[in-house]
């Protein structure tokens, strides 16, 4: 595989990846739910076909639930799975990561973090980076547009989403 | 208040929430299940009288899940919470927590984190205290010798719980 063939596959599986958690994402604020979405990818170790093996989006909304984020909602969807399987995929996330969903990525493991946008929230890349996981931000208009969006239209249930209060 | 009445009051607080946590880790022992139970217990700013706002225990047996430890359960019980709510309560947990469970109490600044044994597993205890979370281990002889005697029953069941492979 020549260095191009292999640098148009990552940019092939990242597309895939962040296209799933953004239509999830998207459905989240079709439902009045704060629009973040995830999709858990599956690459394997060599580098096969790519394959979505969970996907969700953040149900504090529709479920009252505190712990349904869009990452942890991806986990739920993929089920109990091998502690092989996550640690061959890829986290893609809307936006950058809370506490919560990095302390998961850190529990299994997951090697690889694609983040939609960070401009909208930040906060654990930086310990994510220093237990060895890959961030990377895609700066995806889309995704900051959408979350902007909601932040101004229903700033009290997205500071309740991180622990805050909208003041 | 004496000083002396403010030291039993914690104790009977942390009896209280240990036993709930403990509790729950049993049922979830009796259904097969991975057996580690916490409870989220409020008790307000000035120390009022504590009350339990969720209770729960491991679920990946019983739902399939790998985002229902002990603590994501209490959470998920509890259901939406005012920011303050969590700000002026303790989490009680049979273990020491993972991870994730590690950053689900970030997320929501839970103050307090009261464990019943770190001998069976110990991760995150000092990322909790890095980020100003009082963290207290009972030594609970229950707590040790229930999750003691899963291990050796399961150990393939717990290793998956932690992201890991038996050997
Ligand atoms: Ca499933
Ligand atoms: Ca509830
Ligand atoms: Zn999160
Ligand atoms: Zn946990």
């Amino acid at each position: 595989m020549s260095l191009m063939t292999s640098a148009s596959a990552i940019v092939a599986a990242d597309k895939l990846g962040m296209d799933v958690a953004f239509e999830n994402a998207r459905k989240s604020y079709g439902e009045g739910g704060v629009p973040i979405g995830a999709a858990l990818v599956y690459h394997g170790p060599g580098g096969e076909e790519p394959r979505v093996v969970g996907q969700g989006h953040n149900q504090r909304i529709q479920k009252s639930s505190p712990i349904l984020h869009g990452e942890m909602a991806a986990l739920e969807n993929a089920g109990r799975l091998k502690s092989d399987v996550y640690r061959n995929s890829t986290m893609y996330t809307t936006l950058s990561p809370c506490s919560m969903c990095t302390g998961a990525i850190l529990l299994y493991k997951i090697p690889r973090v694609v983040i939609g946008e960070n401009v909208n929230f930040s906060k654990e890349e930086d310990l994510l980076r220093s237990r060895g996981v890959e961030v990377v931000v895609l700066e995806d208009e889309r995704c900051t547009e959408l979350m902007g969006r909601y932040i101004r239209e229903k700033p009290e249930d997205w500071y309740e989403d991180i622990g805050e209060t909208a003041v």
